[in-house]
């Protein structure tokens, strides 16, 4: 759950060559479709596709409809209620709380958000915070969502199986369990920053492990505890580090503290379940979000925040550069721009999307439409 | 203003052997007459006396009473308002605006914790914003504070001077921004995070010019944006990566992005200045804070959140260690653990802190009695 410019940018690369595209809508609606056919409601699949379509529109394929293959794993396995009763079960003016019922996490979330944004209308500030739910896809999509309608947004979330080692362990206690944060600005898009606390994602080693290139020796380690530079044998083990590495001396064990963080705003305040201690019997994985949203007007003047906001980017982007014709970057600079780039040409469907599209839909026993 | 464990450790290793200790309570009233004897108000400096002696409660030395010094040096050019007007100039039932007159941080940031836990009494969440202010010390300690009011707690500071490059500059563009995070537990102490948004603070550059020994080459880069490992160089520069390194790959544009999300939270919303474009002929630091509370009864049953972060930390303390006989930490445990020491025994005074605080009662005009 954790995209992250450099990983839209790997993927870019993957994809150099192609093209077959589709637009938007068009593969919204076909994965809708699909969705329909597992069993889900049409309100339900239709927020899974605009959430998984929106991912790929930023250039983050890792949380987008490449992950229809991992949900219906969670689907054949029974970790995922199809139909599932989706629940508000507590709320105040300035909170909301929402029982997945074992569902995928895009529609309760997508509703969780709605609400803490009409929370934040009305008293300033909004928190939803959602139990009992599933993958969510990319977090950034709910923080940016909350930015468009002129609040600060944070989306968080646990993850299902725990894969990132606590500094100073042998034993992977959390998930990727990532930060999302956005603002809005006026001239500039807003910023949006959505990473994972692992210093990198499930996603990058498997980018390394295709292309066969080293790792670094700060993303990943062994049964023993020790860094491996081997990207499948990293996948192997699946015991990532927290951003800063292993030790303390480059700041894992503040990575560590973040990942930390995460869990109890996603899982402990929800009342969602913590992976470790979750018994071996539990029909799902119980996972946790949280999401927020703060009206800069509490604070300034209506449009005060967005100017000063603009200024720090302007002040970003003209930073003295590393190298002289490589602009400093601002989070979010690489998702909006892969954004308006595919609004106008369509998403590119790769050899392999295609492959794992149409497996899906022949399982599903329906016709598959998105040929060149 | 980012304490770590690890700094801490450092900290009681340089003072190994010390045996001139004082209770807090003692430290407190020097500090609070030295203060005074400045020019400030009693319940201003009674505020700061507080903050500093609780670092060095919790073994954080950078942030304790040695920040006298640093204090004395913006006094003396005028950096600092002794005798400020501290308001609250904006408010509704969720939040509260400070204006710090452009005084020392601590007084208005205790006056924005206790609003912010004041507000989440009342509305189940409360944010407090302070502006025009400086340096408020350990980030930690209000984000303590309000976890010991039973909520969940955040404390974010900007920092005067710039001293944090972003990923692909090589200008300072941020200060060293910490994150502060804490929640309440019952059978354990509270789970507390205070970190700087670099790798490593500028406490721990000294700390390693005093032992003479090399920095990782993740820690600070020179003018060419280069990484250095010699703690000198590191500190003639005052150019520090941020968590992650100067690298995209090993996740430094993670903590860069970390960096800019508390500058937008302490620096935007409250209205203060962003240290890189505020003008030359600027009086003050115009520094900002952010503080939040927020009720976990917003979404759990009485005491259920504590309970459950309790079996968290349990969980994590009992984590397989990488060395057998090194258990797993959690943040928080060795601030703690100094702190129940320190309470007990008293506070070491070392020969450089001792020859510090005689240099200012001196020149403040008093008499020095903290003899041994």
């Amino acid at each position: 759950m954790a995209p992250r410019g450099g990983e839209a940018q790997a993927h870019r690369e993957d994809q150099a060559g192609i093209d077959r595209h589709v637009s938007a809508a068009r593969l919204r609606h076909e994965v809708a479709t699909l969705l329909q056919s597992w069993g889900m409601a049409g309100d339900h699949a239709a927020s899974s596709a605009e959430i998984l379509v929106q991912a790929d529109l930023f250039g983050i394929e890792s949380h987008g409809v490449n992950m229809l293959a991992i949900y219906e794993g969670y689907k054949d396995s029974g970790k995922l209620t199809l139909a599932p009763k989706v629940a508000t079960i507590r709320e105040t003016p300035v909170s909301v709380l929402i029982d997945a019922g074992g569902g995928l996490g895009h529609h309760p979330s997508l509703l969780a958000t709605d609400a803490a944004i009409a929370k934040a209308r009305g008293a300033g500030v909004g928190l939803a915070s959602v139990r009992n739910s599933n993958h969510y896809g990319a977090a950034g999509i709910y923080a940016r969502r909350i930015a468009q309608a002129g609040f600060l947004g944070f989306a968080f979330t646990g993850v299902g199986r725990p894969s990132v080692v606590p500094t100073g362990a042998r034993q992977a206690m959390f998930g990727t369990n990532p930060i999302a944060f956005a603002a809005p600005a006026k001239r500039n898009g807003p910023f949006l920053l959505d990473m994972a606390t692992s210093t990198a994602a499930v996603g990058k080693l498997l980018v390394a492990s295709r292309n066969g290139t080293a790792i670094p020796p700060v993303w990943a380690m062994n049964a023993e505890g020790q860094a491996v530079t081997d990207a499948d044998e990293g996948l192997k083990h699946r015991m990532l580090m927290p951003l800063g590495g292993a030790s303390k001396e480059t700041g894992g064990h503040k990575g560590y503290g973040l990942a930390v963080m995460v869990e109890i705003l996603s899982t402990t305040l929800a009342g969602a379940s913590y992976a470790p201690l979750r018994p071996d019997s539990a029909k799902h994985y119980d996972v946790g979000h949280f999401f927020m949203a703060i009206d800069p007007c509490l604070f300034r003047d209506e449009g005060a925040f967005e100017d000063d906001l603009d200024a720090m980017i302007d002040a970003l982007h003209a930073a003295t550069p590393a190298r002289v014709d490589t602009p400093v970057l601002v989070a979010g600079d690489p998702e909006l721009s892969t954004e308006r780039e595919r609004l106008e040409s369509g998403i590119p469907i790769s050899p392999s999307l295609d492959t794992l599209l149409r497996g899906l839909f022949t399982r599903a026993g329906l016709p598959f439409t998105l040929h060149g």
